[in-house]
């Protein structure tokens, strides 16, 4: 039996540049705990990792241009174009796309909100269940904590209304768990019995992450969820997914 | 700037059957203060409601014995298809539908595991944002305390394995949070404007509760989250969803 959970923003960090040590600045502001999960933002992880490209050097498509239309610039459709292997809706100059991990978010997961500068953008990472788990080796190096990681990023659902946070990258954290089999007091086997925990951590770090004020880091602790996930793991195959069947 | 928050479960209820007095069980076991948010699992307030149906009673269509096949009780079915406004995707014997506060979800919140008693099933509360504003005005009226409350239930999601807990009631607490016009530190206005924190919530207060081992109820303690939203404000309306355009 739990006895309960915190998240707790980690502050204090500087504005990330390429090439950053992001373990270290974290390990610096925070006395990390065996157990904690420590969630970063896909932002934060992206622009370390030089994730960020110049809108200068892009040579936007006619589609771009199409999609873009009058008020959008259509380079930065064209990054997002290049970043989708497959476009699942499109009512211009907004885009739902596929990306080759195979999340499926709006334009493809580029943001120009919270760019390092003026004219560009900042895409996800190539593999954000490496860049989880190379955070957390590096965690581990620097205060010999046994952490997990999970790497997030705002997605859109249908049906409902705004966004929350879900898990993109997965390292040393259960990303699903699965009851199946369990049998709840009255006998019945359990039906909704996987749980996207990595989805539900994702969405309680948001709520300290504050988008204006550069809080991309939380600490969450006090859960028992250590574990081998991988955000993969979160992505229903479309054959499978009884929502689009 | 916040400086975290923590999420607390209620232990020690009783199983819970008709006309019990929620409010007062769950302010003897918790002391509650002003800004807290106490998220209670749907079964319970369905249970309290009397939202419970004997499945003794029900004459299956022939629609539901088509669906039900050879390994489902139809009558489960058929109060599915009795509480569902539409049928969004079948694969029989799995129905996802719309329920008649717009959410969409399996079994059309028809669930069968946890009921009170073999065979019965329990449905979504009739209006749980009436619900959670009658237990918040309860939890006032026993404590003093300003709280929001948030009831929840276990939402599967298109292209995303496993399932989140969302907020399918609301009272005192922000829905959405909007940031639309708000700029970040570079100038850029806001794009993923919208939060769902009442979801975020939702899903965090989910990783206390346990399915099996009865923690229904959930504290979340020390966010700035007190509003006037309701869970409605959560249901997008259809032509206005892009993933679905």
């Amino acid at each position: 039996m739990t006895s309960g959970f915190s998240v707790l923003p980690v502050e204090g960090l500087p504005e990330l540049r390429e090439g950053d040590d992001l373990a270290a600045l974290v390990a610096d502001r925070v006395e990390l705990r065996d157990g904690d999960v420590v969630v970063v933002a896909q932002k934060a992880v992206s622009k370390v990792e030089g994730r960020v490209v110049a809108l200068d050097g892009i040579e936007p498509s006619a589609r771009a241009r199409e999609i873009a239309g009058a008020e959008t610039d259509p380079r930065r459709i064209e990054v997002i174009l290049r970043e989708a292997t497959e476009l699942v809706r499109v009512r211009p100059p907004l885009v739902i796309a596929r990306t080759r991990h195979g999340f499926v978010c709006g334009s493809a997961g580029v943001d120009a909100s919270n760019a390092p500068e003026r004219d560009t953008v900042v895409l996800l990472p190539l593999d954000p269940d490496a860049s989880a788990a190379a955070l957390r080796e590096g965690l581990r190096a620097r205060t010999g904590a046994e952490v997990g990681v999970i790497v997030t990023d705002s997605f859109g659902r249908p049906w409902r209304a705004g966004t929350t946070d879900v898990a993109i990258g997965v390292a040393g954290v259960e990303a699903i768990r699965d009851l199946a089999g369990e049998r709840d007091p009255v006998g019945y086997e359990l039906h909704a019995t996987r749980i996207a925990i990595a989805d539900e951590i994702a969405g309680a770090a948001q709520l300290v992450f504050g988008k204006l004020d550069r809080v991309p880091v939380a600490v969450v602790r006090g859960l028992d969820v250590l574990g081998d996930g991988r955000a993969v793991d979160l992505v229903i195959p479309p054959d499978r997914d009884l929502f689009r069947a």
